[in-house]
């Protein structure tokens, strides 16, 4: 893969969580410098539903080098039992097409957006994204976002930043910014 | 400005602390998205020197819309009477620069990476920079990274995330990766 010419350094298995800003976008200021010496980037998004945000105008002026997929329907809740059909199936969906990506190492990059969410509430197995983890390409790096990164991912992760609001704008009263948090 | 043109929404002063990574990743993609929504940045970087990491490519693939200047020598210590004399000389000439851009609105975001570090050892005046991002433009974005951002600035920002290193790879004996950490 374009980038990929050190084949003594491994790929990292990099966890951002917490309940703070900026876990997807650190992950794509890590997708920016990696698409700067030349890497491949594939974003797949859970959760999130098909609106676009900036970060998908970039995707169309950077292709083929940065790819987004989004998976989810936006449908969110704790309680897996209320998910519709659909919800669930889309993240079993977007599971599947991830899982099949990441053990062809479809991209130096490769960052599962919100997943951290999917497996804390059980809408998917934990053990079998672990194992999909385990089974990568040596050289490819996995970032998982999402609050509530279950114990069992941060334990097999090589790098896990949790992201704390210590201040939020929207305690505040101020609006969404666009550009800034969508 | 390009982008700039929901007049009724206001520039967000934005402070990335905390000793974990992603302080000036999570600028980088917010540097991304604010890209994707034809938003001009501006990285100004303190301490780093002119060094070439991957954002500088991404900044030549994506001029004129996001120009990174790097002002620092790379030198770093906590007692600024140990700074040479032009290590002092650079932080200066980039604050002088950065006071310029921000006072003019040169950009829809700018990011002053490595400030906080600046700030907290007092290697530039802190009046002045609270000063300075109280006067700026309405409309624009301010983001400022590093460790120990003081009390004065969080206190001053709209929205603080503090990134926490809950694991990281050097404590294993992973080196530093390209793409990933530069």
């Amino acid at each position: 893969m374009a980038g990929n010419d050190d084949a003594k350094r491994r790929g990292l298995l990099i966890v951002h969580t917490g309940d703070g800003k900026g876990k997807t976008t650190a992950a794509l200021g890590l997708a920016l410098r990696a698409l700067g010496h030349g890497m491949r980037v594939l974003v797949i998004q859970f959760i999130k539903g098909p609106w676009r945000a900036g970060e998908h105008h970039m995707a169309e002026r950077l292709q083929p080098d940065l790819e987004i997929i989004a998976t989810g329907t936006g449908f969110v809740s704790p309680d897996v039992r209320e998910w519709p059909p659909e919800a669930l199936q889309a993240v079993r969906d977007g599971w599947a097409l991830a899982r099949e990506r990441v053990l062809a190492g479809a991209a130096d990059v490769i960052i599962l957006d919100e997943i951290n969410y999917v497996l804390h509430w059980g809408a998917l197995p934990l053990d079998e994204v672990l194992e999909v983890l385990w089974q990568r390409p040596a050289g490819v790096h996995v970032v998982l976002t999402g609050r509530d990164a279950p114990p069992e991912l941060i334990e097999a992760a090589d790098l896990v930043t949790e992201m704390r609001a210590l201040k939020h704008p929207h305690e505040q009263g101020v609006k969404a910014q666009r550009g800034i948090e969508y």
